[in-house]
Protein backbone atom coordinates (compact mmCIF):
# COMPACT_ATOMS: atom_id res chain seq x y z
CA UNK A 1 0.00 0.00 0.00
CA UNK A 2 2.35 2.75 1.38
CA UNK A 3 4.33 2.80 -1.87
CA UNK A 4 1.53 2.81 -3.87
CA UNK A 5 1.31 6.27 -6.06
CA UNK A 6 -1.45 8.94 -6.27
CA UNK A 7 -4.31 9.19 -9.09
CA UNK A 8 -4.93 12.99 -9.52
CA UNK A 9 -8.59 13.67 -11.27
CA UNK A 10 -8.62 17.12 -13.00
CA UNK A 11 -12.15 18.66 -13.87
CA UNK A 12 -12.80 22.16 -15.35
CA UNK A 13 -15.56 23.99 -17.36
CA UNK A 14 -14.46 24.34 -21.13
CA UNK A 15 -12.46 27.55 -21.55
CA UNK A 16 -10.56 26.98 -18.20
CA UNK A 17 -7.10 25.88 -19.49
CA UNK A 18 -7.12 22.57 -17.97
CA UNK A 19 -5.64 20.47 -21.16
CA UNK A 20 -3.04 22.69 -21.42
CA UNK A 21 -1.89 23.03 -17.51
CA UNK A 22 -1.91 19.14 -17.28
CA UNK A 23 -0.14 18.88 -20.77
CA UNK A 24 2.22 21.01 -18.62
CA UNK A 25 2.54 19.69 -15.53
CA UNK A 26 3.12 16.15 -16.95
CA UNK A 27 5.91 17.93 -19.04
CA UNK A 28 7.47 19.01 -15.97
CA UNK A 29 7.35 16.70 -13.56
CA UNK A 30 8.87 13.22 -13.61
CA UNK A 31 7.21 9.84 -12.56
CA UNK A 32 3.27 11.93 -13.86
CA UNK A 33 1.54 9.51 -16.43
CA UNK A 34 -1.49 11.09 -18.14
CA UNK A 35 -4.08 8.33 -18.42
CA UNK A 36 -5.02 7.28 -22.10
CA UNK A 37 -9.12 6.25 -21.88
CA UNK A 38 -10.54 3.99 -24.02
CA UNK A 39 -12.80 5.08 -27.10
CA UNK A 40 -15.13 3.38 -28.88
CA UNK A 41 -15.00 6.71 -32.02
CA UNK A 42 -13.28 6.25 -35.09
CA UNK A 43 -9.58 7.21 -35.42
CA UNK A 44 -8.30 10.75 -36.85
CA UNK A 45 -6.02 11.46 -38.91
CA UNK A 46 -2.18 12.65 -36.93
CA UNK A 47 -4.10 10.44 -33.96
CA UNK A 48 -1.97 7.32 -32.56
CA UNK A 49 -3.41 4.51 -30.74
CA UNK A 50 -2.35 4.05 -27.36
CA UNK A 51 -1.46 7.97 -27.06
CA UNK A 52 -4.34 9.77 -27.85
CA UNK A 53 -6.69 7.06 -27.13
CA UNK A 54 -7.17 3.24 -27.03
CA UNK A 55 -9.28 2.76 -29.87
CA UNK A 56 -11.73 0.04 -29.04
CA UNK A 57 -15.24 -1.37 -30.86
CA UNK A 58 -18.21 -1.18 -29.20
CA UNK A 59 -18.07 -5.14 -28.64
CA UNK A 60 -15.11 -5.25 -26.69
CA UNK A 61 -15.61 -1.66 -24.80
CA UNK A 62 -19.06 -3.39 -23.70
CA UNK A 63 -17.52 -6.32 -22.58
CA UNK A 64 -14.78 -4.62 -20.60
CA UNK A 65 -17.66 -2.96 -18.91
CA UNK A 66 -19.52 -5.85 -18.34
CA UNK A 67 -16.39 -7.08 -16.28
CA UNK A 68 -16.13 -4.02 -14.19
CA UNK A 69 -12.66 -2.85 -15.98
CA UNK A 70 -13.73 0.49 -15.74
CA UNK A 71 -12.86 3.34 -13.58
CA UNK A 72 -15.36 5.32 -15.45
CA UNK A 73 -17.11 5.48 -18.64
CA UNK A 74 -19.66 7.68 -20.40
CA UNK A 75 -21.29 7.88 -23.88
CA UNK A 76 -20.69 11.19 -25.33
CA UNK A 77 -22.25 11.58 -29.14
CA UNK A 78 -22.67 8.11 -29.58
CA UNK A 79 -19.18 7.33 -28.97
CA UNK A 80 -18.17 5.25 -25.52
CA UNK A 81 -15.39 6.51 -23.85
CA UNK A 82 -13.64 5.51 -20.62
CA UNK A 83 -10.80 4.90 -17.94
CA UNK A 84 -8.96 1.84 -17.28
CA UNK A 85 -8.87 0.41 -13.93
CA UNK A 86 -6.38 -1.80 -14.66
CA UNK A 87 -3.87 0.42 -16.57
CA UNK A 88 -4.12 2.98 -13.88
CA UNK A 89 -4.13 0.49 -10.97
CA UNK A 90 -0.96 -1.09 -12.22
CA UNK A 91 1.01 2.45 -12.54
CA UNK A 92 0.12 3.60 -9.46
CA UNK A 93 1.14 -0.04 -7.67
CA UNK A 94 4.48 0.86 -9.51
CA UNK A 95 4.95 3.80 -7.72
CA UNK A 96 4.12 6.59 -10.24
CA UNK A 97 1.54 9.04 -10.12
CA UNK A 98 -1.50 9.71 -12.48
CA UNK A 99 -3.04 12.08 -13.70
CA UNK A 100 -6.83 11.76 -15.57
CA UNK A 101 -8.39 14.69 -17.26
CA UNK A 102 -12.45 14.39 -16.82
CA UNK A 103 -15.50 15.46 -16.06
CA UNK A 104 -17.51 16.09 -12.73
CA UNK A 105 -19.59 12.91 -13.31
CA UNK A 106 -17.19 10.72 -14.21
CA UNK A 107 -14.29 12.22 -11.28
CA UNK A 108 -17.72 11.56 -9.18
CA UNK A 109 -17.34 8.10 -10.73
CA UNK A 110 -13.78 7.20 -9.93
CA UNK A 111 -14.06 8.57 -6.07
CA UNK A 112 -16.78 5.85 -5.73
CA UNK A 113 -14.29 3.22 -6.93
CA UNK A 114 -11.04 5.24 -5.71
CA UNK A 115 -11.80 7.01 -2.40
CA UNK A 116 -8.15 7.85 -2.27
CA UNK A 117 -7.90 9.47 -5.66
CA UNK A 118 -6.78 13.33 -5.25
CA UNK A 119 -9.35 15.31 -7.21
CA UNK A 120 -8.57 19.05 -8.41
CA UNK A 121 -11.11 21.42 -9.97
CA UNK A 122 -9.64 24.20 -12.34
CA UNK A 123 -11.82 27.59 -12.47
CA UNK A 124 -11.49 30.31 -14.87
CA UNK A 125 -11.15 33.64 -13.16
CA UNK A 126 -14.11 35.17 -13.79
CA UNK A 127 -17.54 34.79 -16.03
CA UNK A 128 -16.20 37.76 -18.20
CA UNK A 129 -12.62 36.06 -18.94
CA UNK A 130 -14.36 32.41 -19.61
CA UNK A 131 -17.02 34.41 -22.09
CA UNK A 132 -13.86 36.06 -23.91
CA UNK A 133 -12.48 32.66 -24.16
CA UNK A 134 -15.16 30.45 -25.02
CA UNK A 135 -15.78 33.35 -27.67
CA UNK A 136 -12.46 32.44 -29.63
CA UNK A 137 -12.02 33.20 -32.85
CA UNK A 138 -14.93 30.72 -34.19
CA UNK A 139 -17.50 32.34 -33.69
CA UNK A 140 -19.68 35.57 -32.75
CA UNK A 141 -23.12 33.56 -32.45
CA UNK A 142 -24.54 34.86 -28.79
CA UNK A 143 -26.50 32.11 -28.65
CA UNK A 144 -23.75 29.72 -29.24
CA UNK A 145 -21.40 31.13 -26.77
CA UNK A 146 -24.35 31.37 -24.02
CA UNK A 147 -24.82 27.93 -24.41
CA UNK A 148 -21.51 27.42 -23.97
CA UNK A 149 -21.41 29.58 -21.05
CA UNK A 150 -24.36 27.54 -18.95
CA UNK A 151 -22.56 24.25 -20.14
CA UNK A 152 -19.51 25.48 -18.12
CA UNK A 153 -21.84 27.09 -15.19
CA UNK A 154 -23.13 23.70 -14.58
CA UNK A 155 -19.61 21.97 -14.25
CA UNK A 156 -18.44 25.23 -12.38
CA UNK A 157 -21.46 24.17 -9.62
CA UNK A 158 -19.69 20.96 -8.41
CA UNK A 159 -16.43 22.60 -7.73
CA UNK A 160 -17.07 21.51 -3.88
CA UNK A 161 -16.61 17.85 -4.33
CA UNK A 162 -13.30 18.27 -5.30
CA UNK A 163 -10.29 18.27 -2.85
CA UNK A 164 -8.59 21.24 -4.22
CA UNK A 165 -9.23 24.42 -6.39
CA UNK A 166 -6.78 26.32 -8.53
CA UNK A 167 -7.74 29.50 -10.47
CA UNK A 168 -6.09 29.67 -13.95
CA UNK A 169 -5.69 32.97 -14.31
CA UNK A 170 -2.02 33.62 -14.67
CA UNK A 171 -1.11 30.02 -16.48
CA UNK A 172 2.03 29.75 -14.92
CA UNK A 173 0.89 30.07 -10.52
CA UNK A 174 -1.69 28.01 -11.63
CA UNK A 175 0.93 25.31 -13.15
CA UNK A 176 2.98 26.02 -10.69
CA UNK A 177 -0.24 25.00 -7.87
CA UNK A 178 -0.93 22.25 -9.58
CA UNK A 179 3.17 21.39 -9.17
CA UNK A 180 2.65 21.90 -5.59
CA UNK A 181 0.04 19.67 -5.36
CA UNK A 182 1.67 16.71 -5.92
CA UNK A 183 5.20 17.45 -4.72
CA UNK A 184 3.40 18.15 -1.32
CA UNK A 185 1.42 14.82 -1.69
CA UNK A 186 4.61 12.99 -2.55
CA UNK A 187 7.07 14.58 0.74
CA UNK A 188 4.13 12.72 3.06
CA UNK A 189 5.83 10.68 5.28
CA UNK A 190 3.47 7.68 4.11
CA UNK A 191 5.16 7.69 0.53
CA UNK A 192 8.40 9.86 2.33
CA UNK A 193 9.37 6.77 4.88
CA UNK A 194 9.56 4.04 1.71
CA UNK A 195 11.29 6.43 -0.89
CA UNK A 196 14.12 7.45 1.58
CA UNK A 197 14.34 3.97 3.63
CA UNK A 198 18.23 4.04 2.54
CA UNK A 199 18.56 7.65 3.75
CA UNK A 200 16.81 7.29 7.17
CA UNK A 201 18.59 3.63 7.54
CA UNK A 202 22.13 5.62 6.98
CA UNK A 203 21.04 8.63 9.17
CA UNK A 204 20.09 6.36 12.06
CA UNK A 205 22.93 3.91 11.60
CA UNK A 206 24.27 2.50 14.86
CA UNK A 207 20.88 3.57 17.20
CA UNK B 1 -13.13 27.85 11.51
CA UNK B 2 -12.83 27.36 7.55
CA UNK B 3 -11.04 30.70 7.28
CA UNK B 4 -8.34 29.87 9.95
CA UNK B 5 -4.71 29.76 9.09
CA UNK B 6 -2.78 26.87 9.77
CA UNK B 7 0.16 26.00 12.31
CA UNK B 8 2.99 24.68 10.80
CA UNK B 9 5.73 22.62 13.26
CA UNK B 10 9.21 22.20 11.70
CA UNK B 11 11.65 20.15 13.30
CA UNK B 12 15.60 18.87 12.43
CA UNK B 13 18.31 17.79 14.18
CA UNK B 14 20.68 20.96 14.59
CA UNK B 15 23.18 20.65 11.46
CA UNK B 16 19.93 19.91 9.02
CA UNK B 17 19.50 23.51 8.07
CA UNK B 18 16.19 24.43 9.48
CA UNK B 19 16.54 28.03 10.79
CA UNK B 20 17.80 29.13 7.47
CA UNK B 21 15.48 27.22 5.31
CA UNK B 22 12.63 28.76 7.79
CA UNK B 23 13.60 31.84 7.64
CA UNK B 24 13.71 31.85 3.90
CA UNK B 25 10.40 30.41 3.88
CA UNK B 26 8.53 33.08 5.75
CA UNK B 27 10.69 35.65 3.44
CA UNK B 28 9.08 34.03 0.24
CA UNK B 29 5.68 33.52 1.57
CA UNK B 30 3.01 36.40 2.44
CA UNK B 31 1.07 35.84 5.11
CA UNK B 32 2.79 33.06 7.28
CA UNK B 33 4.23 34.41 10.16
CA UNK B 34 7.36 32.72 12.63
CA UNK B 35 6.26 32.56 15.95
CA UNK B 36 8.31 34.27 18.67
CA UNK B 37 9.11 32.05 21.45
CA UNK B 38 8.74 33.45 25.25
CA UNK B 39 12.24 32.67 27.71
CA UNK B 40 13.13 33.78 30.64
CA UNK B 41 16.79 33.66 29.48
CA UNK B 42 18.13 37.26 30.11
CA UNK B 43 18.71 39.25 26.47
CA UNK B 44 21.27 39.64 24.47
CA UNK B 45 23.38 42.10 23.13
CA UNK B 46 21.40 42.57 19.64
CA UNK B 47 18.27 41.18 20.31
CA UNK B 48 15.26 42.78 20.66
CA UNK B 49 12.01 42.07 22.62
CA UNK B 50 9.07 40.34 20.64
CA UNK B 51 11.31 39.71 17.40
CA UNK B 52 14.41 37.16 18.68
CA UNK B 53 12.12 36.25 22.21
CA UNK B 54 9.88 37.92 24.34
CA UNK B 55 11.81 38.03 27.28
CA UNK B 56 9.81 37.66 30.65
CA UNK B 57 10.75 36.70 34.40
CA UNK B 58 10.28 33.24 35.65
CA UNK B 59 7.54 34.12 38.42
CA UNK B 60 5.69 35.73 35.25
CA UNK B 61 6.55 32.63 33.18
CA UNK B 62 5.40 30.48 35.51
CA UNK B 63 2.00 32.08 36.41
CA UNK B 64 1.38 31.80 32.39
CA UNK B 65 1.99 27.98 32.82
CA UNK B 66 -0.15 28.00 35.82
CA UNK B 67 -2.83 29.44 33.52
CA UNK B 68 -2.63 27.05 30.25
CA UNK B 69 -0.96 29.76 28.20
CA UNK B 70 1.25 27.60 26.56
CA UNK B 71 1.20 25.48 23.87
CA UNK B 72 4.44 23.73 24.52
CA UNK B 73 7.14 24.66 27.16
CA UNK B 74 10.48 23.16 28.53
CA UNK B 75 13.55 24.22 30.72
CA UNK B 76 16.44 24.06 28.88
CA UNK B 77 20.28 24.81 31.04
CA UNK B 78 17.56 26.56 33.63
CA UNK B 79 16.48 28.68 30.90
CA UNK B 80 12.61 28.20 30.78
CA UNK B 81 11.16 28.54 27.16
CA UNK B 82 7.77 28.53 25.98
CA UNK B 83 5.49 29.13 22.91
CA UNK B 84 2.40 31.30 23.92
CA UNK B 85 -1.08 29.89 23.33
CA UNK B 86 -2.71 33.07 22.77
CA UNK B 87 -1.06 34.30 19.97
CA UNK B 88 -0.69 31.66 17.85
CA UNK B 89 -4.42 31.28 18.17
CA UNK B 90 -5.21 34.90 16.96
CA UNK B 91 -2.98 34.62 14.39
CA UNK B 92 -4.70 31.61 12.78
CA UNK B 93 -7.54 32.57 13.57
CA UNK B 94 -6.89 36.21 11.35
CA UNK B 95 -6.15 33.94 8.61
CA UNK B 96 -2.59 33.99 8.85
CA UNK B 97 -0.33 30.91 8.61
CA UNK B 98 1.94 30.45 11.70
CA UNK B 99 5.66 28.09 11.27
CA UNK B 100 6.97 27.13 15.01
CA UNK B 101 10.90 25.45 15.06
CA UNK B 102 11.01 23.67 17.47
CA UNK B 103 12.41 19.91 19.41
CA UNK B 104 10.56 16.26 18.83
CA UNK B 105 9.71 16.43 22.33
CA UNK B 106 7.76 19.89 21.88
CA UNK B 107 6.16 19.05 18.73
CA UNK B 108 4.78 16.37 20.51
CA UNK B 109 2.98 18.67 23.07
CA UNK B 110 2.09 20.83 20.53
CA UNK B 111 0.07 17.74 18.74
CA UNK B 112 -1.99 17.03 21.96
CA UNK B 113 -3.37 20.41 22.15
CA UNK B 114 -3.84 21.21 18.55
CA UNK B 115 -4.06 18.06 16.60
CA UNK B 116 -4.90 20.25 13.43
CA UNK B 117 -1.11 21.26 13.25
CA UNK B 118 0.95 20.27 10.40
CA UNK B 119 4.48 18.80 11.17
CA UNK B 120 7.82 18.99 9.29
CA UNK B 121 10.86 17.31 9.81
CA UNK B 122 14.14 17.88 8.09
CA UNK B 123 16.82 15.31 7.30
CA UNK B 124 20.59 16.01 6.27
CA UNK B 125 21.17 14.28 3.57
CA UNK B 126 23.50 11.32 5.03
CA UNK B 127 25.08 10.77 8.38
CA UNK B 128 28.55 11.99 7.07
CA UNK B 129 27.15 15.36 5.42
CA UNK B 130 25.67 15.89 8.98
CA UNK B 131 29.28 14.91 10.85
CA UNK B 132 30.56 16.97 8.61
CA UNK B 133 28.74 20.40 9.07
CA UNK B 134 28.27 19.69 13.20
CA UNK B 135 32.40 19.57 12.83
CA UNK B 136 31.97 22.93 11.22
CA UNK B 137 34.82 25.30 11.82
CA UNK B 138 34.73 25.53 15.36
CA UNK B 139 36.10 21.65 17.04
CA UNK B 140 37.86 18.99 15.52
CA UNK B 141 37.56 17.33 18.98
CA UNK B 142 36.12 13.56 18.07
CA UNK B 143 34.50 13.39 21.33
CA UNK B 144 32.18 16.41 20.94
CA UNK B 145 31.55 15.99 17.34
CA UNK B 146 30.43 12.24 18.64
CA UNK B 147 28.25 13.44 21.20
CA UNK B 148 26.65 16.18 18.53
CA UNK B 149 25.77 13.41 16.48
CA UNK B 150 23.91 11.37 18.82
CA UNK B 151 21.94 14.00 19.63
CA UNK B 152 21.51 14.45 16.29
CA UNK B 153 20.40 10.58 16.05
CA UNK B 154 18.24 11.07 18.87
CA UNK B 155 16.06 14.03 17.30
CA UNK B 156 16.06 12.02 13.76
CA UNK B 157 14.81 8.75 15.74
CA UNK B 158 11.34 10.18 16.03
CA UNK B 159 11.07 11.31 12.24
CA UNK B 160 8.01 9.00 11.78
CA UNK B 161 5.71 11.03 14.37
CA UNK B 162 5.63 13.96 11.46
CA UNK B 163 3.35 14.82 9.05
CA UNK B 164 5.75 15.21 6.09
CA UNK B 165 9.60 14.89 5.36
CA UNK B 166 11.90 17.47 3.92
CA UNK B 167 15.92 16.39 2.83
CA UNK B 168 17.83 19.21 2.78
CA UNK B 169 20.27 18.61 0.30
CA UNK B 170 20.08 21.14 -2.32
CA UNK B 171 19.06 24.43 -0.45
CA UNK B 172 16.79 25.79 -2.94
CA UNK B 173 14.97 22.27 -3.29
CA UNK B 174 14.29 22.12 0.09
CA UNK B 175 12.88 25.33 0.25
CA UNK B 176 10.76 24.27 -2.95
CA UNK B 177 9.67 21.64 -0.79
CA UNK B 178 8.29 23.51 2.23
CA UNK B 179 6.84 26.10 -0.09
CA UNK B 180 4.73 23.32 -2.09
CA UNK B 181 3.98 21.85 1.20
CA UNK B 182 2.54 25.40 2.64
CA UNK B 183 1.09 26.54 -0.80
CA UNK B 184 -1.01 22.58 -1.19
CA UNK B 185 -2.66 23.22 1.59
CA UNK B 186 -3.97 26.81 0.88
CA UNK B 187 -5.70 24.76 -2.41
CA UNK B 188 -7.28 22.91 -0.29
CA UNK B 189 -11.17 23.27 -0.94
CA UNK B 190 -12.05 24.54 2.81
CA UNK B 191 -9.63 27.07 2.83
CA UNK B 192 -9.68 28.37 -0.97
CA UNK B 193 -13.82 27.84 -0.60
CA UNK B 194 -13.54 30.69 2.18
CA UNK B 195 -11.21 32.81 -0.14
CA UNK B 196 -12.43 32.24 -3.51
CA UNK B 197 -15.85 33.07 -2.37
CA UNK B 198 -16.32 36.71 -4.50
CA UNK B 199 -15.03 34.51 -7.43
CA UNK B 200 -16.75 31.49 -7.19
CA UNK B 201 -20.13 33.94 -6.94
CA UNK B 202 -18.86 36.04 -10.21
CA UNK B 203 -18.76 32.57 -12.20
CA UNK B 204 -21.51 30.65 -10.97
CA UNK B 205 -23.44 33.87 -10.94
CA UNK B 206 -27.44 33.91 -12.76
CA UNK B 207 -27.75 29.83 -11.81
Amino acid sequence: MADKGTLYIVSAPSGAGKTSLVAALVDKLAQLRPSVSHTTRPIRPGEEHGVNYHFTDRDEFVRLVEQGRFLEHAEVFGNLYGTSSDWVKQTLHGGEDVVLEIDWQGASQIRKQMPEAVSIFILPPSLEELAERLRGRDTDDEEVIQRRLNGAQEEMSHYAEFDFLVVNDDFSRALFELEAIVEARRLHIVRQSVRLEPILENLLAGR
